[in-house]
């Protein structure tokens, strides 16, 4: 097949620097086209430095003419609201657009508002957008134009959630969900003491708690549709001293004897081949999950408590941002899905 | 007053190299007597290498003899099962005895059979021996002569939780706590895969999940005794990459409007010097408690799902092992209570 | 071509586990037969994590029989000794070995014998044993069944320093070379303190100070040859708290005003894909070769003291063992150098 | 004797912070000023958040009069230049300085200008400051009012070569100082890519490789005095992803068979009780040294290359700051040198 022709606008973040990782490794995509303010004019190594080797990619400013004549695909790595303003011209001139930010995840412009304490400024793509969760909306992914890639924590709650539709054992308003991110989620253009060596190094610490986190009604909103009814979590995410990494530990309370929720998971998933249920009594671990686009998942029941515990681990930079924008970027152009995906973590 | 006379059974291990840190830095005690199998007839600071200039203490094989004539009181870091074994002879030789192991902190007999897989060879001393939570125990503290130092995560635990009690806005069947505790925790004995540097850096992991830890019947003992009534918790304990620390975020659902509840919290520790309550808005990090025998604690309301979230941080080796054994020797003896304990962290 | 049938002997430790997650995404390479002692009859996932649905593949135990019909190359990852005591048999069987051990990497077994305090089972195989380092050694290599796969130090040392050959500048008795390695190094099969999480995190330590790491004579032989002059240097290396990577500067009096070095460094690199010299003032990082199969290469003088500085890194799982070892087969089965082999680190 | 008022200019930096935890354990001194920018009229906690209770204390505004009115002496631990504008008014009014930063540690305003690109607006009082390395100038500290405390990397690079003077056997031109550091070393003024925990964790990179480091005068100065000869060294420090600690690796090249330099060493130190020659074999390691104000030191001969290797390891916050600050202190005041400085590690 023919060579996707891809840009990744704001290539030196995280999310931009995994994504060119990714792109450079994959056989059927050529990386045309990256942007970065802070690396204006120099070449990708110096944006990225995990990139030895530049293929000759010089960091340009963002214009449309040039994005829309250089690439068929456009990643968007920018800043927070970039997304929403880009991207109507960009629809318009024939690309496709993969949304990494958080601009077109929420379907509804007031929740959009209420959380991000702006006005969207293109409301009128959201009910086109959609969001990038292969494991639920595959098929919708295939046809579209425009994916809001998933958040990290969302992703690795998320999958470990969803199966749990249509559960008469299940209490709907018990959901505590517990998350743990390693640093490189607060991204790399704020520097400051949350994120210096220093003070994070040798520490664990949560915030967002209360639900004030603006992942929280991006787990809601995905978990009320598969589920099919309103749902409300409490979501905690906390700081980890790593760099990579999402584990989440989400706890349910039973309302009756469940069935074998083991099988339940796996018949949920069996057409989804990068998320893992692991053999039972092992639980996830980040660590086996580094630089790979799979999804660790683990089940036990507090019998004492008449609880469900779900662990769920991803790589936030991989399955939680690039790896999964990748994998829609596959799914998109028919690719085989797995395309190109790390599938064994870089371990130790 | 008189220097107290201490000896510490299994200085080598992370307990009780902790515990020498502190008594060499009390005004009121002097280590006299220590012993380590692995360092047997090596200088104390062979077998813990902090301890740049030992003085004069080299490590002797455990004998109750030596133990009572050089010693007034033991601080028992040894293996599991090690104090139960020579805990009556040592009582009988008129030392007092603080155990950091969890040999004596279940009361009943069964429930340690049952959750440490081993009969208790001295169940005759459960009654007698004191709950070492000086929080909770103060009075009972004092008069005597054989503490149980109470578990890391139950310390965390109990204090971020122990405030709700006779509060009717509680559904005390709903309570989850979720905790990550530095690799110290494991001890100094069993070397492998499972702390090994390389497996253990840049990941998190849970263990134990589904409620099998043994403190959760720890934990669950000291809540039904301050809360008057059964409870039953789901505790889920992680490995984090740090080496000291322990950070547990509880979770209470609400079934009515709560009162303020800092100003409960406050109340409840207005005598408890190490227990600190933050600003409002600010929550714990290991790292602001690190090496001191503080315990910070924050609440945050999430009024969407109404359930209260409680945060508390602690050093897994002070104030949740040797500071508080010795904070308990300070109130054995009559010392203020936080004579020899660091209170400012080793900060960054 | 013909897809190379590829047998791992010790797939359980760290080097074998990361020569599995190459050889799993190389396109012209199958894995066939994985051993390993601890792991017996387990899938390969229970003995690397990282893989997380092994295909099919479950860790034998190590027969030649099995292992020459099932393999075309063998990569001996096992224990130090054991692939002198069976590559005879194995080459015998007509099969390639590629041994990551040093058993056979210093010709004179006298050498051998004097800093491994063992006598060489298999001296009759050092001559034709060669060295695989591809920078130095890429023709011979071609030609090879038998191949003795550089130790990680030396890797990143004698590459920093290969290029001073003929270079009447240079105090070749001067030569300083200080090290630093991440904890992978130290392998998988020994558990202590020295490895042990809460030991090595938050600390940097030296070992074998004043000469007597056994990748001392490695250095100096392959120095020795490249230069045609008896080397001796001094070698130190250092752990530090990291799971990947190793960093080394070295220190070469200079006797007289040298050429421009880069362009010397350049011209000897210049068929060397994966050697990378970093633009002037950049330095190498670790984190910007992990898990590639690069090293990156700097040079600075230090004119007050008349002295070169040349710092290289590399990742001691990759180029300092399993990379190497893939670029080693990729030789000898005329591919392209660096199929299969990453290139762009994961990065942060 | 009379308690000693203490100010600390600029609390909030690392080692303003050090030295107000160190001040508030100490048994002769009260913390009565400080100051800050960043958090001014804000408590002493929220500044130094490992700080738990702020004894009443609130961060001003710098003022020469408060500070006259209400200390005795100041640490200044402000940013670079700050301490040479201040100090004259300051000692004028009758206090005593500790200068944390480097503004009075060249002797010589012209190397200060060559190494800090700035002027020198205090020169007059070069020749009064006393280069506060207690092991070197304990009786001038003692008589002096104006101390300029020494760099980390000076104090761990000093305090291993120190005691080689008039030793025929040393080539005095072939020092070679290999030294890592500790990411809070960097400060806490500056925050970007270079100590952001994302790209500093599992990562080591030197730094003002070919001499360029300010530390590098520092040390030719303080050796040259104690050798009485000029001496130009080679220094190239490194970035080790740890918070606090120095470790240094010197290497000096030999020209005859040395004494036996263990007791050469000893008896140098003899006086001095945070400095520790280590068990032979035994070498340094910076979590021994964690948060104390002690320096190990290891010697080792590599006899094949005729050199000798001396490695010492500090607390860069502790005796490479805020610990020296305060042992300079006690000098001052006549106290017991060590009143007040932790000697056992916070370990592990």
């Amino acid at each position: 097949m023919k060579t996707i022709r891809v840009g990744i606008i704001g290539v030196s973040g995280y999310g931009g620097a995994e994504t060119a990782r990714l792109v450079l490794q994959h056989p059927s995509a050529v990386l045309t086209y990256v942007t970065s303010n802070t690396y204006l004019g120099q070449p990708l190594h110096c944006a990225v430095p995990g990139i030895s080797r530049s293929p000759g990619l010089v960091c340009d400013a963002f214009e449309p003419e040039s994005a829309a004549s250089r690439c068929d695909l456009l990643f968007l790595a920018g800043e927070a609201g970039l997304a929403m303003k880009i991207a109507p011209a960009l629809l318009d001139a024939g690309l496709k657009i993969i949304d990494l930010s958080a601009d077109f995840r929420l379907s509804d412009p007031q929740q959009y508002a209420h959380w991000y304490k702006a006005e969207h400024s293109a409301p009128q793509l959201l009910a086109e957008a959609i969001y990038g969760l292969p494991e639920l909306n595959r098929t919708r992914i295939r046809d579209s134009r425009l994916i809001a890639n998933p958040g990290c924590y969302p992703t690795s709650a998320i999958l470990a959630l969803a199966p749990l539709r249509n559960a008469p054992f299940v209490d709907y308003g018990s959901i505590v969900i517990d998350s743990l991110s390693g640093v490189s989620g607060a991204g790399r253009s704020k520097f400051g003491p949350d994120t210096h060596f220093s003070e994070v190094n040798e520490s664990v610490r949560p915030y967002g708690v209360g639900g004030t986190h603006r992942h929280t009604p991006e787990i809601e909103q995905a978990l009320s549709r598969i589920w099919d009814r309103p749902v409300i979590v409490t979501f905690t995410p906390h700081l980890a001293p790593i760099t990579r990494g999402i584990l989440t530990t989400a706890y349910v309370t039973l309302t009756a004897e469940p069935p074998d929720l083991r099988t339940y998971f796996e018949e949920f998933y069996k057409d989804d081949s990068f998320v893992v249920l692991l053999d039972a009594g092992t639980f996830p671990t980040t660590k086996n999950v580094y630089a790979t686009n799979n999804c660790h998942i683990s089940l036990a029941l507090d019998r004492r408590a008449n609880r469900l515990i779900v662990v769920s681990a991803i790589d936030n930079l991989t399955k939680g941002m690039a790896g999964q924008a990748v994998q829609n970027m596959n799914i998109m152009y028919g690719l085989e899905e797995a395309t190109g995906l790390p599938r064994s973590a870089v371990w130790p």
